[in-house]
């Protein structure tokens, strides 16, 4: 169970949006207007949700969240706009905010307008569940396709003694998120009791985004829905150094991350694509999100199989230079590929029982640059075609 | 079966290069050197085949091309490059041609060497074999996970008479072709008995590759072995204009592309995704591309679900402009999207009836610019999955 964090208190009912009628909506909210800072998807087909969230996200105070699942309230128009806006306002009302004061998340099928009517009945009851403890039920009615729910808790050091940093996220397919400042479906939200400034608080959000959310991908497909919120409560009177926040943001947003990977639909293993030696950090990135998004990869992966040759085959696609005859490969810590040619099947059958291991690493070394990006990856089997050939259904 | 084509001679054997004992390894010859022209892949990693190839194309005229399954003969270094031109010397010893006059092509598995030994000792019985007839063989040979063998054909009008062009193709996964001036896996043979200039040959191969091998994929995965060579034997003696032998490479080409992406590793449709109304016919095109190698539309492809949301997220990370509010969406001609919001629940069900042809149309219009493009997909499902998890055991 997760541990309470001074200054939020957490709720969950069942609004009937689901058709399981399994628990679907949540809310989070602080005791009083707290710093908030966000990020949304860079799609160009942003969610309602979205849209109404990054408006709201220009006070840089909140008070908290609502998020339903089930509906993702994308391409819905100004009636998905109207829906997001009714649904917390009639929270808000609940709890004696003001209307911009919670900000709307929704994940689910795209193209279907989210049933306002039902949450804006059920906004008294949302309310009065809120409870420090309510961390684990929020995390539940978050989830869609997710086999378990997220949650990563880390300590912040501070002078004055220790605050604490708590993160909750959702993420299983149409995972590839692009979150830029003010943009899932992957969802993440995060909690500190710690006193933190806002613009300290948005820009670490923004540059610990880029190298665990950003650096994840289960299928390549970009949500309308992505959304990323940190609110800082100050709960725990404890003013941290912008170090230890970082350190803090990195271990609860990689820990997320890598959550929702391994968690990809039909997935077994969570796999870091390493990719050194490249001319630049951007360049290394852009090889190995395609190296990461290579269906071709991934089967390999899901079957186990040190095919090294995908791995080069799709890093000569990536659009980025480097000479394939100083190219090495190694899986799980064993080279399988030296200056572009095969070490040997000894190798390649030790790297294939390593794969077995639910998380392992495979690294290309593709010349002497400094460049260098990891991005996490999950392998595609037949669980994924299952769970998206017949989503809707 | 294939009609015999003036000039050309076509044979195949087993080498025992594939583990399953099938036929592997084909040629196709011209009864003396003859017009060439060719596109290799853009890979940067490129197998050794295809850098040989390309070294010999630079001649513009080529007395033919031996063809192997079961082995890529890429990441294989000095010896593959060794490999290649060994097995090519030794069946252009054996037609009395001189060694540069063979091209190779090779397809299979990347990483492993090409045993030239193989074709080195089959050189004498391939060339003996060769027959007008031979096509059929060629074609089968060439397979690998191909479902189907890939022949088309179609006349040549010229001012004096019919002439002929036919193609022979394969490819079934790894199919995403980006073939440049001298670049599969997918390989296609072009073989025409018209009179036609070498530049012309050139430059006419150039614009037809473009616009139906490298308008098609089936994963997204680029091979370091694709390749389209097109031999002009003058046989008929039947000279055709440009706009005629334009006419027949699109037919035969366009038909070829089909042939394959209908035959995707695992597929049962071929699904043309149209984009309109765009600023220019390059943003067209990369937004067709990342709608059709989009995962969660090829899975919902698979699952016949009119699932417009996941075609309008994915134009939506594209990379490219387009107003969401204005997005139209039509599959297997019923409009299911307009103005960015969903028509209906029985557009929705009509669609999903017809999404179970074999293959339909999937129209994005995007605004009212000139840019358009279409881009060929399969759908992805179990099969693909099964052929590429277990590919090389």
């Amino acid at each position: 169970m997760a541990t309470p964090i001074a200054g939020f208190r957490f709720s969950a009912v069942s609004a009937g949006i689901r058709k399981d009628g399994r628990v679907d909506v949540a809310l989070a909210v602080a005791e009083r207007p707290v710093v908030a800072a966000g990020r949304v998807t860079r799609n160009l087909v942003k969610a309602a949700p979205i849209l109404v969230a990054e408006d709201r996200l220009r006070a840089g105070s909140l008070r908290g969240v609502l998020v339903n699942a089930g509906c993702a309230n994308a391409c819905t128009g100004e009636a998905g706009l109207e829906a997001a806006r009714r649904s917390t306002a009639a929270v808000a009302s609940a709890l004696g905010a003001a209307p911009g004061e919670i900000v709307p998340a929704s994940t689910g099928v795209i193209g279907a307008l989210l049933p306002a009517d039902r949450i804006v009945d059920r906004a008294g009851e949302l309310v009065g569940l809120l409870s420090p403890t309510g961390i684990d039920d929020f995390a539940r009615a978050i989830c869609t396709t997710d086999r378990w729910p997220k949650v990563a808790e880390a300590p912040l050091e501070g002078p004055s003694g220790r605050a604490s940093l708590l993160g909750i996220a959702k993420g299983a397919g149409m995972i590839h998120p692009d979150l830029g400042p003010p943009q899932a479906t992957m969802l993440a939200f995060l909690f500190t009791d710690a006193i933190v400034e806002r613009t300290m608080l948005d820009s670490l959000l923004g540059a610990v985004t880029e190298r665990t959310f950003n650096a994840c991908t289960v299928d390549g497909d970009t949500s309308t829905n992505d959304f990323v919120l940190l609110l800082a409560s100050g709960a725990s009177g404890v003013r941290v150094p912008p170090a230890s926040l970082v350190v803090g943001l990195d271990a609860v947003c990689g820990s997320l991350a890598r959550s929702m990977v391994r968690d990809g639909e039909g997935a077994n293993h969570a796999v870091d694509i390493v990719v050194r030696g490249l001319a630049s950090a951007g360049e290394a990135n852009q090889l190995a999100q395609t190296v990461a998004t290579s269906l071709l990869v991934k089967t390999a992966l899901f079957g186990q199989d040190a095919n090294w040759g995908r791995l080069l085959a799709a890093a000569g696609r990536a659009g980025v230079y480097f000479d394939p005859n100083a190219a090495s490969v190694a899986i799980a810590g064993v080279e399988v590929a030296r200056a572009g040619v095969a070490v040997g099947a000894e190798a390649e059958a030790e790297a294939q029982r390593r794969m077995s291991a639910e998380t392992f690493t495979v690294e290309l070394r593709l010349g002497s640059g400094p460049g260098h990006a990891t991005v996490v990856t999950s392998d595609l089997g037949h669980g994924y075609v299952d769970v998206n050939a017949t989503y809707r259904s």
